[in-house]
């Protein structure tokens, strides 16, 4: 499996997470890209190939314009201001409050936020920009013909939403992925969330469509974060009812449980029919993951690769979370393995 | 004049405040009302007295259930987790998320929460608890015949909405003092916010309702914290339109421009003629307030509190905000001692 790949996500190198009411050291950080890189050269998974520039529209096909203009230039905003720290949100619309956009930055970064974990620093939209071509260019291999293909994405995407940012995520890798095969010609793509957190952004970008069948398993919003969207009643609107499916579990899920809400995902996949599988690729599921609830094993991820090759669809691994980083890389290339061995 | 006052408010004594991407101390801090504390006594204002203690009911007259049970347990929640920190959100319902309520403190506190850079830590219930019994013995003190009255509330409360935090304020106090006076007989009351920031809790909870007019002078939330709520075209909404009214002013905001859009404010509060007015005195509109931006001087706020008494009706002054601190006991009691010379 050849695995497409940019060093520039080191751009993406910010030094504060709020995290239990301090700023600490990003769980999401370039050493977690480098240990999978490592891991996918120890194995030979395959080549490792840098990514073809798709300019800006395939983003803007899934974001808002504004959204992404904001993205390129809050951090110079933020330094103009003067403040000393990287851009964070302190403030945002909250219930029965404007939808007006603010001019400030202070305001604007609570407008485009969902979350305030995550700080946008120098560099920040370039890696973002250069982690959307890795899954683009990545799109382009299935086009051309490839089965299977990995999208070491960094930073990750799913928790970016139409306009908004946030969990680690800026740009929606896996949703400009899915929407260049369609523009490209597919009629129906469905999107496998495999991360232990809910895939809110992908979820609220196709929420109203059927031609992208969103599955995510994860841990229960009620526990876990993002905590405000993930619930199992969340279906789809409009043209897009009956497409979307989440599978919220508990904490301590083992691989059991959750292997069987794999199943019953793959089931629906199949019956969906797509012309291609993308797998948002978190290996957070892990047993000491710092930041999450479930107990997968790392031979658990061979297994439910092995699960996922069973759809016998063209498949684009997009990269999205995992923090014990020391294992992240056998967790991660486990899942790939696992999937060529099922093929 | 007399001023209410507990020194329980010293339990409040956060020690970060998220600013410019850095923790740093709190801006609204114990030491603002020593000074202001400090100034009531030089200048002999009059008796300084504690408060009675009205019990909860007052504060559920016009604060959600369930919000005011989050208050009280937050903190030992967050301690429960292990979070090294004080308690604050990272994640909160952004556009287009559900609104269930978690059950982790994480998302609780974000459900509850408008604003992040406002930690709850150790003593911030007991001394937000305090402040609202500040409000409420002042609002009795009217009731038995008082002109007017000081309440030396801290922390403020113009900032916290039916169900939610920020900005430095947990309990609305100006709300349920005004809610006291009505559920005791007034009719109607006006309440003027002339802190340099959009009292949006006040608006927030009298919004639909007619028997409370609010009108706030503030900076505009284009530039300005709340960011969110405060705009000239928000005029009430149900029984309650025509019953709000804002007045959002530019950066540089001079005493001549700010005192017109007073003079406007005290007209139509005349016209409403309620049977009592009650001040959310913030005294951020001062030319050095740190985190503001007008540019009233310390005569002028002797000059605005003699328009206030002009309007010759029986007035509760609710301290809100006011951040330079070496000047802040000058400037509120000046607000005072002008509405005495004009009494």
């Amino acid at each position: 499996m050849e695995t497409i790949y940019t060093e520039t996500h080191n751009l993406r190198d910010s030094k504060t997470e709020l995290y239990g009411g301090e700023l600490v050291e990003p769980f999401e950080r370039p050493s977690r890209v480098h240990y999978i890189l490592d891991r996918v050269r120890e194995v030979n998974l395959g080549a490792v190939s840098a990514p073809i520039d798709f300019g800006l529209n395939p983003i803007l096909a899934v974001h808002d314009k504004n959204f992404i203009e904001f993205l390129k230039s809050a951090w110079s905003e933020w330094q103009t201001e003067g403040f000393q720290g990287e851009a964070m949100p302190t403030v945002w619309p909250a219930r029965r409050m404007s939808n007006h956009i603010p001019n400030h930055i202070e305001g604007r970064l609570g407008y485009y936020a969902l979350a305030c974990e995550t700080t946008i620093s120098s560099g920040t939209w370039e890696a973002a920009y250069d982690s959307a071509q890795v899954a683009l260019t990545a799109a382009q291999r299935l086009q051309d013909g490839a089965h299977s293909i990995f999208a070491l994405c960094r930073p990750p995407g799913h928790h970016a939403a139409k306009d908004m940012y946030g969990g680690y995520c800026f740009i929606n890798n896996a949703a400009v992925a899915a929407q260049k095969l369609l523009d490209d010609g597919a009629e129906r793509i469905a999107i496998l969330d495999v991360d232990f957190h809910h895939g809110n952004g992908t979820q609220d970008i196709f929420y109203e469509r059927n031609d992208v069948l969103f599955i995510s398993l994860h841990g229960d919003p009620m526990n876990a974060f993002p905590h405000f969207l993930g619930h199992a009643d969340e279906k789809g609107i409009g043209d897009g009812l009956g497409f979307n499916s989440n599978y919220p579990m508990p904490p301590n899920t083992d691989f059991a449980e959750w292997r069987a809400a794999l199943k019953s995902a793959l089931e629906d996949i199949a019956e969906y029919a797509p012309d291609a599988l993308i797998v948002s690729l978190g290996v957070d599921t892990f047993e000491t993951d710092p930041i999450s609830f479930f107990k997968l094993k790392s031979d658990d991820f061979i297994t439910y690769g092995t699960d996922i090759a069973e759809l016998k669809l063209p498949t684009l691994f997009v990269m999205e979370g995992g923090y014990d980083i020391g294992e992240i890389g056998l967790n991660t290339v486990n899942v790939l393995q696992g999937f060529e061995a099922g093929t």
